[in-house]
């Protein structure tokens, strides 16, 4: 098994609701069967019907609050870029979790959820370096 | 906001008993404070402990079990390759949710649970082409 995520497929309550709140954050998306792609650099994350998402992996659907135990992060340039994209995702109707300031590992970041709860962190981290198309390459931690 | 996945963050119970499972998988990890990193196409799968991400987040961590409304999937080339990997994650320990078989897109899957009940679909998807290096590429649903 090579390590490598195709999709990253994120179960909603409502497609067209979720698709709205990702394009009003400038992606767009691409439609069918009740099914939101956008491409995201060489992965695809998808938006589909939670229950659906379930009944296809044949895990019990039981909704339940709180923490789902996953973190997606967005990585971008600079402080600038996590407060401007955070104001925006705000704007969209995003709940910020925690507010933009200084990591641990020194760098800046924030947390908000999605319509469905699913948590976005946008972090701004100088030891993390982003390619031009937006790769990212572990760095060496010795 | 660029439509851009960075890192994926697991949550787990225990990272070192979850880096055992991936590397059974044939991964490397590199760790450093109690987090591993696998360097995946130009994201990074992450593992860190579920209570240290729900803190880092701020969102409140009550552990249920069930299904956590995400879905990760690993995108292959062949029906082949599908059985052989769920084998080995089986022999590694995880639970098989779904058998390998046909699935509605015309394609060949298998779901299954990591030690921690994060949610993996092997897939393969005559309709979504690999790229060498691994990178899927939309197709038009025109």
């Amino acid at each position: 098994m090579e390590p490598r995520v195709s999709l990253i497929t994120l179960g909603v309550a409502d497609v067209h609701v979720s698709r709205a709140f990702y394009e009003q954050l400038g992606w767009e998306g691409r439609e069918t069967e009740e099914t939101v792609f956008f491409q995201a650099g060489g992965a695809v994350i998808v938006l589909w019907g939670r229950a659906k998402l379930a009944a296809d992996a044949q895990v019990p659907d039981v909704e339940r609050p709180g923490f789902r135990g996953v973190a997606l992060a967005h990585n971008v340039r600079s402080e600038q870029e996590v407060d401007e994209i955070v104001e925006a995702a705000e704007q969209a109707g995003a709940t910020v979790t925690r507010r933009a300031g200084p990591t641990f590992y020194g760098g800046y970041s924030a947390y908000f959820t999605d319509p469905d709860g699913h948590v976005w962190e946008v972090a701004y981290n100088p030891g993390f370096a982003l390619d031009a198309d937006g790769s990212i390459t572990l760095p060496d931690f010795e």
